[in-house]
């Protein structure tokens, strides 16, 4: 990856996302220099430690001066206030990225923040590591193999969008390209509706008087089932909001397709609850075979 | 376990239930002779070279001569068929069991199987090994720590019932004991609901006209939520069958716990949404280190 070569990359929030943004380009040796922008000094303090990041830059304006790359990989919520911190401290040339699990609610921060420099800002979504968090967990090997979705907007220059993906290449991540839409609408079905169902069956069970008895009889397959119920709430909750219409469609939809499964329960119908039990399979390990090849 | 001697163990069905019953007393040095009989005399034949089984009975009466322990290990739709075939043949003082999913079927089948031998018969249901499948896949250590739970009929004789408790005791498993009732509905909660619902989630996404698209972003959150769904479509429209009543209603109390979720989101109600999934994780968190300990 000698082609991609960033002077000075800032980082806003150096968790997981971030921590390992910065250790992949370090590895590919595609990044000279690393700030750390964040609340908890002693988080960033920790970053250095680890030698995640170089320095820790004492605020926005400080941390932007000379950087050619800035990610921003703080919960969504707090994008649009991190985006107006540095929004006049983007330097010519340089690139803006994201690291959010929604899009279209980052664009309209950019919008409403960025102002004249809404051009260099890309967003885009690693689709890695939601169920850890911190800086500790934070590893170069994070995105390899993984995909991260890109969803430029109209104004992205063609240079700010250039320096982004070839990061994110460097961090061995495969890209793909699509509107904020769009992706909000297939994160909202694969991601964002089995998350909601997850966290619900648990809290349906924990809400019943006896619900300790029920968990002592749950096995290996519950634990699979339900291991996304053990996400940070807060994270899920914003994520919610955030993508509220997608994730409700979803819902509903979902609630449809059980009112289904309770008609073939009540009429005892087996060959259609078979074919329904049968096409989910099939799916799943078509799908199966394309994720392990 | 030198208390538990069983003379000769006869199972109908040897394949990842029964097999690793044989294998378990084996072990433990419990049992002198097991037989096995089947429909497959491939699979049977293949029972006797992992040295699962002794030998091949050739039919009911063959196998249960001598046999003072009986393990029906048929999938549940064929209980009734094989409990009419031994019904004749079991011996004063033998105990029957079995590892069917659901019990109140069971039990049923047997009142209308067993005639004057129901005394002798004692139900129970093993929880573990669900994914896995067939003899190949059998192991002594299969019960290791894992829940039986036993459903004793008010027939049942003392000396059936500790015949068959010893047994799985012997498997090194943890016995509980409780209603046929009782287990359907503990096992619809934290078993059958999720498998329907991880089923109907993958049906619903494999049905739409983008889902291979839809697919190619699902990650690992996804892969473990739905890894039940492949589960066999056939077991598991028999489980819905066999416990539909119990299912119904707990796939109806799901939906009306997803249209409270549906009335946050569409109030955009963040504290509520965090509430639901803050108790989900602290359940589930809960019940883990349970699990673990």
């Amino acid at each position: 990856m000698t082609d991609v070569r960033i002077r000075k990359l800032a980082i806003f929030g150096v968790g997981l996302i971030g921590g390992s943004f910065a250790l992949a380009l370090r590895r590919a040796d595609a990044v000279a220099q690393v700030v750390g922008v964040g609340r908890s000094q002693a988080n960033l303090a920790r970053a250095v430690e680890l030698g995640v990041i170089d320095s820790i830059a004492a605020d926005a304006a400080e941390a932007l001066a000379g950087a050619d790359l800035v990610l921003v990989a703080v919960p969504v919520q707090q994008t649009e206030r991190v985006l107006n911190q540095i929004a006049d401290h983007i330097e010519p040339g340089a690139a803006v990225t994201d690291g959010g699990s929604t899009k279209r609610d980052v664009i309209a921060a950019a919008r409403n923040a960025l102002g004249a420099r809404l051009a260099q800002f890309v967003p885009a979504h690693p689709i890695a590591g939601a169920e850890l968090s911190g800086v500790e967990a934070a590893t170069a090997e994070l995105y390899r193999g993984r995909t991260v979705v890109i969803t430029p907007i109209a104004e992205s220059l063609n240079e700010a969008r250039t320096r982004v993906a070839q990061a994110w290449l460097a961090c061995g991540a495969r890209l793909v390209e699509m509107t904020a839409e769009r992706h909000d609408a297939v994160l909202a079905a694969v991601s964002h509706l089995p998350h909601a169902l997850a966290f619900a069956l648990v809290d349906m069970i924990a809400d019943r008087a006896d619900g300790a008895e029920l968990f002592s009889f749950a096995g290996a397959g519950f634990r699979d089932f339900t291991r996304i119920a053990s996400s940070s709430p807060e994270m899920w909750r914003d994520i919610c909001l955030a993508n509220r219409d997608l994730v409700l469609a979803e819902v509903s939809a979902y609630r449809e397709r059980l009112a289904i499964l309770e008609q073939y329960l009540e009429r005892a119908d087996g060959p259609a609850l078979e074919r329904m039990f049968e096409a989910a399979r099939t799916a799943r390990n078509a799908w199966l075979r394309t994720v392990k090849s």
